[in-house]
Formats: C-alpha cells, structure tokens, sequence
C-alpha cells in the first residue's frame, strides 16, 4: 500500500470492499468509519453502495488488492459513473498489482517486456485469451498470469502452459506466489515442465520467463541485457 | 512509494540512487544518511558502490523510481552478488511501476490484458522490440511503452506507432503521461493517428488502448467486461 492510499484511508468516512479485503486493512479502520463489504462477485452492487454514500456527500473509499486499475475495480466505478452521468469527484489511485508484488518476492523476473494475462474467462472469451498466450509465447515475452485457476476453473492453467510449451524450453523458469505480499505468502520455483504439481489456486500469481530467465540460489532473475 | 519502502528508508545508512532521483526522495534524507548518486549510465558503478559499503557492514538501499522489478536496478544487483558469489542479504521490494502510475491518472486503461515493452534499443535488439509490438498488437492487448523517445532515440516511437496501426483503427485511444505520480505530471489524451504531436521523451509512459478501449470527459477506460 502506497503512502497516499495510506493517508486516504485515515481520512474517508466510509470503505466499501470485498469481505476478504476488509480484512487486509483490518487494522487501519477506525470506529467511526463505516464498513460496506460484500460478496465476491458482487462488483456492481459494491460500486452502487459507494455511489449512493458519495451523494449523500460523505468520502468513500472503495478498495480493491493490488493495483484497482489492474482487473480491480477502477473501471467499472468510472463506467458506471459516467453511465449514471454523475459528477462525483472520484480519484483512482494506483497500486502494486500482483505481478510486480510476486515479481520482488521471487527475485527480479521481470527486468524486461512481459505481458499481464488474466485466465479468467467468465468476462473473456476463451479464444481471446488463447491468442494472447500464443502472441506472447512467441515473441517472448515474460509472462504474468492472473486469475490462473479456480474452484470451478481447473483446465485453464494446463491450456496455458501446453500453449507456452510450444514456443519455450520445458526448463524454462517458473515463478508461483501465493498470497504475494499479504503475509502469509507462499513462494516456490519451478520450471514449464513441473509446474501442475504445485498449489495454483485464485490467490496465486504464476510468473513465467522468458528464453533468457534464470534461477540460481532461489532467485528467478531475467536479466535486462547489461554485460556483467 | 510503498509504506514499507518509506520506513526502510528511514532506517538505511547509505542510500545508491541516479541523481534524478536522489531529489525525488530529498525531503526523507537525514543528516547522518550517506548518499552516493551517480549518472544516468553508471548502473553497475552504482551496484558496485552499493555492494562495497554493504561488504563494510552498512545497511544500504539502492533506488530505483516506479518498481526496482522493472527495468530498474533489482536484476542487475542480484546478478552481480550472484557472479561475485556474496551471501549478503538483499530484499527487493515493489513498488508501482509507471504503467499502473500512469494509467491510475488516465482513468483506468489497464483494466483488461496488457503488454510492457520498452523501446530502448540500448541493451535490446530493435528485432526483438519490434517482433513483441506485432505480437501484442494483433492479439488486442493494451500496450503500455517505456522508454519511448530520448534526444538521440527518436524514430523507434513512430514505428510502433506504424505497427499499431496495422492492426488497430486510427482512432485508437492513446494516454500520454508525463512524470506520473512525480510532481508536476502532463497528462494527456489522443488517438493512435495524432499521437506523435504531443510530447514523449524518457520521463513519458504511452498507454495505447485495446479494440473495446474509450474515453468520456477526459477519462481513458478499457471495459473489464462487466454488462452494466
């Protein structure tokens, strides 16, 4: 969290969040501040609570993990605000999305031109996101993957990486971090090949290198082209 | 910057940064803290200065602006306290790099699958740079460029922008952002066809919107998907 989202959150008079994020700034709300939190996929109404607290002229945070900006939640508050044609007076303010988080906690994965991919096909069709692994596949890109498997949604993963193993070494460097940066974080390192085997879940950022990604001494590095 | 990064700081004894941005942290520097800031070339001179006091036993920080994760100082230090075979302790830690800087001030344009490519052929061939515009342009990710014109680099930013075009209609929302989150930010919004009018030199971050990216009342938004 950013020293800014920091002092907004002293500030606001009522925080609207998913339940799980609620409990991840926990510590910082104060007595008097008003707490809206809802389900999972309860986006819209989230937004709808936030909007009708913010015309009743009180200061509203909505909260998202990571960067809101990134698959969060600054989108749809600013679609649906201009869709409403109300003037409210709403600031997004940035955050460290989750492959910048697990990134640090693996070493320095991606010090060169990566793709965000979200595995998630419940607002994007699958063919869509099938082509973008197959682009960045092959032109190597790094390779963050969001959203990599649920509950309900298990095969996307394997799609994923049967696409990737076309373009890159089965050896090829494999970061996985559970919980980046939430405490209680799980990190481990393995490789295109072994991958499945390790616990991949909706909390999980799967960071897959490039052809010049390396691992040594539990560090996942891409080096950045500096002759050393 | 993070909370985190913030009270790390507090707590060094020398801190390694490029003189830009040993300014932008001027207002944290106390008396007692040794500062060792060099050019703007000089990354391994600064990882070496870092490494020696570290050796003498001092807690250092190297500064990185955005995430040190990205094209930033994480991997060159990493790399060379592997190659010198030191066991010093070292943590990266993340911070928000200008992609999502720069879109939080646009309105939320990185809502959906998005690219980071840099167009310094400095330490990567133009081949390669040029293969992953292809790639993430005609696989509709939104693309965001860093380094995307120097004094001496001007023509890389029009060939991207060619290729944009090849796959993308003129029209094509584009963010420019100016020293995002640094003070004194230039935000604008064009198209794919008029963006070479505005200024873009190294402090700029160009954000080139997808097939579904709009913009409303000086707000850039690529939908997430949701059916309002």
């Amino acid at each position: 969290m950013s020293l800014k989202v920091y002092r907004v959150l002293e500030k606001v008079e009522v925080i609207v969040a998913y339940h799980t994020y609620v409990k991840l700034v926990n510590k910082l709300i104060q007595k008097e501040q008003e707490i809206i939190s809802t389900g999972m996929t309860k986006e819209k109404e989230r937004c709808r609570q936030a909007i009708k607290s913010a015309e009743q002229g009180k200061k509203v945070a909505i909260i998202s993990s990571g960067d809101p900006g990134v698959y969060g939640m600054a989108g749809l508050i600013l679609e649906m605000l201009l869709q409403q044609n109300l003037e409210l007076d709403v600031e997004v303010l940035p955050g460290i999305t989750a492959a910048n988080a697990a990134a640090s906690s693996l070493g320095a994965p991606l010090m060169h031109d990566y793709a965000v991919i979200s595995l998630s096909d419940h607002l994007t069709p699958w063919e869509v996101i099938e082509k973008r692994l197959h682009s960045a596949s092959e032109s190597d890109m790094i390779v963050a993957l969001y959203n990599p498997k649920s509950s309900q949604r298990i095969e996307q993963i394997e799609l994923a990486r049967q696409i990737l193993l076309k373009y890159r070494s089965p050896t090829t460097p494999v970061g996985i971090v559970r919980k980046a940066k939430r405490g209680k974080e799980e990190v481990s390192l393995t490789t295109l090949e072994a991958m499945l085997t390790e616990k991949i879940d909706m909390l999980t950022t799967v960071i897959i290198g490039n052809s010049q990604t390396f691992t040594a001494q539990k560090l996942m590095i891409t080096p950045r082209g500096y002759s050393l």
